[in-house]
């Protein structure tokens, strides 16, 4: 490579670069301007995503700063003026970045982060947050499904070969962790984020013995713990007997786990499987499978009565297979005009999904005091305080006939600070902490909303000054338009 | 983090250390083992893939070595004995990898990649290899597919904030840009690779002007080449008329490249752009459009005469998003035994795709010398002379019936030196000559092979050795089955 790889501040498209100049060219690139990080859809049609990402961004932030190889690169591809250059070279990241701590449940159309920056800075940010929350929070999301399906038993993330590159398998893993699986295959996540690894041998241990029980054997006794993968040849003539053989003969000298099928009908295969495990003597032994499952097929498994007790998860996971991608978005709210005043902006659009809710706004998730479960959550304008209201008026944002009035509530705020002034301020908690906060929120939710086929929708409300707010911008730009434009 | 992130030696399956040891407790890892990594099925009902991948796996192998931390890791979690992590500290990669080119067509059960190395090696380097070659291709094949809808339209890279992390976003750009593609919107990628950079501005910048008008022209002021993003507000009644007014009041001033359409009624908006444009003397002004773009809806835009000129792909190209995983593997094909011989291996499964071809083989591209087409791949045993047969039988390695006989042909071996005794001797050629080289090799398939819908099945076939060798193979299992257990 002509140029080292030594940055991530060119991670970015080029849009951003651009409008960074256009702005530094302008004299406007130091105003305050507020950004939103949200999505507009759940994905995989579940009630609740679970989010993830904030490890990589504050990584990010610590590290943000040009590289010489980057300004090199800049200047040689001569898009951009030397002075432009000069300003990159020396450019920190001085904003301030609130949002939700990982673990945390999210629904759409409500801020996730909120970035607070130089309005240059804050753009050049926006590609790797959501590249970076796009990702994780999808993951986060699947597994946590996955695991409503799987209740209590072991569930193993084992996608590395068929993630999207390197980074998806190791920041795939830890998401995985936090939305509730037990462990995974990689060992280099293992490694970087604490999380437990797992994993026992291939079928080409069994090819190279060209013998399932010599394989067996060997693998027996370089491990103490044996978990025996009976699908080479044939799972129940010659598998599961040799592991049985194999365990049998080793007896106390192994710890015999048990057996994992990884092809063939699983629900069959594990009934047999289970039979014959338990004539033994192994009555002890698990049962694990894999093979492109996800929760579809997991809960068609368990319906049928398959014996299975831990469940390897490669690809459906790791690539979010039945949805690859989560559409966070990152939208302007609030930009300081020439006279130092902060004033609110909105896109509008065709597709009405699209148009923005202006204004600096924070998050509070309303929980009834009387049964500890979640109302809802409320979004409200900065200058709001939430926590003076004693009856609560919360309606739909669309369909505004669709409302409550809430007594009684506890209104928590669910914005903590991340960055302050371009320092990382958040203590990172442990993995194991976080995978633990998002198991205590799920507990919030009614079983309404958890279900993985057709959960209510859980609500996401505007208060009626951030309404009000939003509708008047709409008017206020179809005004100007119609008055400036030549209309139909 | 409490281990640095120094190395990607750890970038595996966790069951790939457990055989490693398996192997060296038993004495067996430096044993000669033959791998072979292809996929089972073409992704997105395609024709044909296109191979990716190379130059990470080639990074990878450069540097292969286990780093202190990795062993740190590894020693403080007290899986394995220590004279086993001192093996790993001094392990070198010394196999040799032989395979296709980047930029290379490749088609179901062909090896792609041919690892010849000691057993504990070729194992240890298994998932990285998946895990680059499956997602780099899957996108390589995707970006091909969009290219046989757009023909000679330009059509960039838009994906990073949808890519699933950091690394897919930019190896997803580069194979992109193999694929066909002209150009990415991710700068690192640029700087990297050395693709084409293309990008423009965001709705933001309109947004921080609070006026289109004032926005198209700061952004003008900054840069000469100019697409207006028209979208924010009303694309008819405000977008395309500030656009116009600014490229009229500019003049030369600028290079008014067209504008960029990103939400709508795609179809409509650019008919009638289009003619907003032309009316306005802009009749050289392209019209560029985004908005979750694939084969799909640009062939129905075409078929409904959008006037769209260049095509921008974000999340339905990098995330591949209606297969997100190819289900590339790797499997051992021929191992040494303990008198030092090559004897070949089979993996066998209820799940008849499942089943391996055993044996060190060679894959040949048959190209018709009367007319310059492929007539099919031939995948023939290291000892078999393709060069000398004058008539060569091909027949379908399933349904058998379906066979053909091929008299003035040329036979090309795909495979080249990748990786020799550890060195990686294959020079690696400029992005652009692998772009050009997969564009002419698209040349040498028959466009039934290449429509995007059902296509015909390319042939892949087995000679007739490889063929009896596989056949003879699955009865010798079969037989030892049936004498050493009981069976139905």
């Amino acid at each position: 490579m002509k140029y080292a790889d030594d940055s991530f501040m060119l991670h970015t498209d080029l849009y951003q670069m651009n409008m960074a100049q256009t702005y530094w060219q302008d004299g406007v690139h130091q105003r305050k301007a507020v950004f939103e990080l949200y999505f507009r859809k759940l994905p995989f049609g579940n009630g609740y995503a679970v989010f993830a990402g904030l490890k990589k961004i504050t990584d990010f932030i610590n590290n943000f700063r040009f590289s010489q190889s980057d300004i090199q690169y800049l200047r040689e591809e001569g898009k951009y003026p030397e002075d432009f250059l000069q300003y990159l070279q020396e450019l920190k990241f001085t904003g301030s970045i609130k949002g939700m701590r990982e673990g945390e449940l999210v629904f759409a159309n409500e801020p996730i982060l909120r970035i607070e920056a130089p309005l240059a800075e804050a753009q050049l940010i926006e590609t790797p947050l959501l590249n970076i929350v796009n990702y994780q929070t999808l993951i986060a999301t699947k597994a946590s499904r996955i695991k409503q399906v799987t209740g209590e038993d072991v569930v193993m993330e084992f996608g590395t070969r068929r993630a999207h590159e390197f980074d998806a398998a190791i920041w795939g893993a830890r998401a995985a962790y936090i939305g509730g699986f037990s462990a995974t295959s990689n060992v280099r996540a293992g490694k970087l984020f604490g999380i437990p690894v797992s994993g026992t041998h291939a079928h080409a241990m069994i090819q190279t013995y060209q013998d399932e029980y010599t394989a067996f054997n060997k693998y027996a006794v370089a491990h103490k713990d044996c978990v025996f993968l009976v699908d080479t040849y044939d799972t129940l003539h010659s598998g599961v007997p040799n592991a049985i053989r194999v365990a049998k003969e080793l007896g106390d000298q192994i710890n015999f786990i048990g057996i994992r099928l990884d092809s063939g009908d699983l629900a069959y295969l594990s009934k047999r499987a289970r039979k014959m495990l338990d004539d033994a003597g192994f009555t002890d032994a698990k049962i694990m499978a894999s093979n492109d499952l996800d929760e579809y097929t997991i809960m068609h498994l368990k319906s049928q009565g398959a014996r299975i007790d831990a469940w390897g998860i490669g690809t459906k996971l790791i690539t979010a297979y039945d949805q690859a991608a989560l559409g966070g978005v990152y939208k302007l709210v609030s930009i300081e005009n020439e006279s130092g005043e902060m004033v609110d902006t909105i896109k509008i659009s065709a597709n009405p999904e699209k148009v923005t809710t202006p204004g600096c706004k924070r998050v509070y998730r309303i929980v009834n005091n009387e049964n500890g479960h979640a109302e809802g959550d409320y979004i409200a304008l900065d200058e709001e305080n939430i926590q003076q209201i004693e009856r609560l008026k919360m309606f739909h944002p669309v369909h505004t006939y669709i409302s409550k009035f809430v007594t009684n509530f506890t209104a928590i705020e669910l914005h903590e600070s991340i960055v302050e002034k371009g320092e990382v301020v958040f203590e990172e908690p442990t993995i194991q902490e976080t995978q633990a906060y998002a198991k205590q929120n799920l507990k919030l939710l009614w079983c309404e909303y958890k279900r993985t086929m057709n959960p209510e929708e859980y609500p996401v409300d505007l208060s009626q000054t951030c309404w009000d707010n939003k509708i008047s911008s709409i008017r206020a730009i179809k005004e100007k338009i119609s008055k400036t434009m030549n209309t139909r």
